[in-house]
């Protein structure tokens, strides 16, 4: 048996895993996911060479899978795998920390419980994120399991980058700007001295350009502001998500249209965004290649976001001595880094444009006053190392 | 009797006005109000002495006075007024011209008609705006009335710089970011090179820090970006409004707090800003000398929210050449700019402190790389330049 850190990453309809070997380094053994939890339930693993394993789940009685089934098949396929994985604790991904956690934190029932008052905060993924460390404490009680969170490397950011100007009343209830993509700006600063020190120990903003979008100013690799507020769907367009939008327009869309909250947050969560302005397409990858006028706007708009954001944070700072991209977009469209470095220029990125069609890690030329840089980023890494901290 | 040009800014419960004399200069003669519409009406004139005349009016059935009362109110009185005053042209300030308006406009029955279906877009104002305009059509159709408006100066704006990522179903029905204190920044920038003609060809945010606050980013005095957006509560934090929030807030206060969208327009647009933070006061003034530690919250969400915006601006204009403070708390409140300069020193702005105490016009130290200037505004004069314009 192999001692392993199992990382979890649940949502409604399905559950992410990575399997981490426990010593030296941590190793990536394998990932998987379970999808159509309560539809048809199918199963993918791929082993750290990129090889691809796919099994088509049955139900015991043809019925759903549900996020307990998804589970249980997750650790008897563990058990039974080649000579057998032993699960010595788990990490969880989860959305939302709340005010209070700052950092990753032992997942007891008590935790939960206090994890739980904060769904109202993040409807959509929290309730999905606490199932599974409900159902491992029923199932092995004694297994030490982790809650990570994406808004607790915010949370030490000063006052005002976290406040809205709306009454106490409303505050008191946990009306802030949390910022989210925590986890994977916090393996960003983790790595951050390896490229740059200078990156490291300066002012620096991280883009974090994926299917979801945001972006973080760092001071000495601590976070002193971000794009997304209180939800994950502020901020910079994302995928399907409008990004900052007049609060204004959510009544004209209830008042004047006539439109439920359901209906809003369909709009401004699922239609929006790339997909919503190019009306082709949510992937960056597409538009890239499109002719369309509609994708070339969303591009258009995607950029001139970023570009304006970038402002706000280096405004944070109180000036920028480097600027990061990472996830999909931001380690994979050097047309994206390419065109937003052509709007910044004003803050003293000089891009060397062989660099970024290589893919850097540096992108920035030798006598660049802001450095660029490309770094890919490993949220499922953050999670298994948060876990092992808090083993001892 | 004297030609005048009238300006008339009409809201729900109030009408103020103000009498240009027509020919060399436009002279200001007189400004005054009319309050308490449908509750108890009150009259107030204040000549260019700065001399008071308060008359309490009595509608004739002791009712109340209207929009209507009001008007015919204002017109007997400028006609009794002295050797009497005549009306050549009436000029309406009117805050939504949508997107097709890019100037001021003779205001027939049928631009009014066309200017209505606006008012969904700002149903708090437009219908009011419009309202003596219908009157005078009926009262004196043969009078030239024109509308101004507070949305047209931005209507030249990089599309990127007035779309949100919102699918076209939406943006097509209008929704996008219209800008708004348009009259103040264009009076701005028909002076600016009176004061600095760098900053007038170049590039210059301007920011009007009233009750009301937003700025503007103009390149050449044309503006190329603002923070307010489909609304006039987006952007900055104001005296009453929340300005920049998440927009799933909103549906945070809906779903997960019940309230209606009354309510929650109540809240952002009369219950936050400076007066929600601060619990105190929505006035600069007393939050100034205020030892509240809530107090001093509100005034630094306030400055450090103008901080970031202008970041975000100066991205929109690819850098700064100067920066200009105008209306009740720019003009006036040296130690906020004070302390907005304190936060922007990364841009090459360099307060002279002693020239800020006294109120400029110039702020910044003669090496400053970045203009500071103290200007004050006059949306009242730039209507009655507009109308003056169009009666050709």
């Amino acid at each position: 048996m192999i001692d392993i850190i199992l990382v979890l990453n649940a949502g409604s309809s399905s559950i992410k895993f990575r399997v981490f070997e426990v010593g030296a380094g941590m190793k990536l053994a394998m990932r998987g996911q379970v999808d159509g939890l309560y539809t048809k339930a199918s199963f993918r693993v791929v082993d750290p060479q990129g090889e691809v394993t796919r099994t088509e789940l049955q139900p015991p009685d043809g019925g759903e899978l549900g996020h307990e089934g998804a589970i249980a098949h997750i650790g008897d396929f563990l058990r039974g795998h080649g000579e057998g994985y032993s699960v010595v604790a788990v990490g969880h991904r989860v959305v939302h920390g709340g005010q209070h956690f700052t950092s990753a934190v032992l997942a007891t029932p008590a935790v939960v419980d206090e994890l739980d008052k904060l769904s109202p905060l993040a409807p959509l993924h929290q309730p999905h994120n606490l199932a599974p460390i409900r159902i491992i404490h029923r199932r092995r009680p004694e297994l030490p399991q982790v809650a990570c969170f994406d808004t607790a490397f915010h949370r030490n950011q000063p006052e005002v980058a976290q406040a809205y100007a709306l009454p106490a009343s409303i505050t008191d209830l946990g009306v802030r700007r949390y910022g989210f993509h925590g986890l994977s700006y916090e393996y960003i600063a983790s790595v951050l001295a390896d490229y740059s020190p200078v990156a490291a120990a300066g002012r620096t903003v991280v883009a974090h350009l994926g299917n979801g979008a945001s972006m973080c100013a760092m001071v000495g690799g601590r976070s002193v502001a971000s794009t997304m507020g209180f939800t994950a769907v502020d901020g910079l367009p994302m995928g399907t998500r409008c990004g900052n939008l007049d609060p204004g327009v959510i009544l004209y869309l209830i008042d004047a249209l006539g439109m439920d909250t359901r209906g809003v947050a369909d709009l401004i969560y699922r239609q929006s965004g790339l997909l919503g302005v190019s009306g082709v397409s949510s992937d960056m990858r597409e538009l890239l290649h499109s002719d369309d006028a509609n994708a070339r706007a969303a591009v258009d708009l995607f950029v001139y976001r970023i570009a304006r954001e970038l402002g706000s944070l280096v405004a944070a700072m109180g000036g920028i001595d480097a600027l990061v991209f990472t996830a999909g977009i931001g380690e994979n469209a050097s047309a994206v880094r390419k065109r937003v470095a052509s709007l910044v220029g004003w803050c003293g990125l000089d891009l060397d444009d062989v660099a970024n069609e290589a893919g850097g890690p540096c992108i920035s030329k030798p006598g660049s006053r802001v450095g660029g840089w490309v770094i890919p980023t490993d949220e499922e890494s953050m999670i298994a190392r948060q876990t092992m901290a808090l083993m001892g």
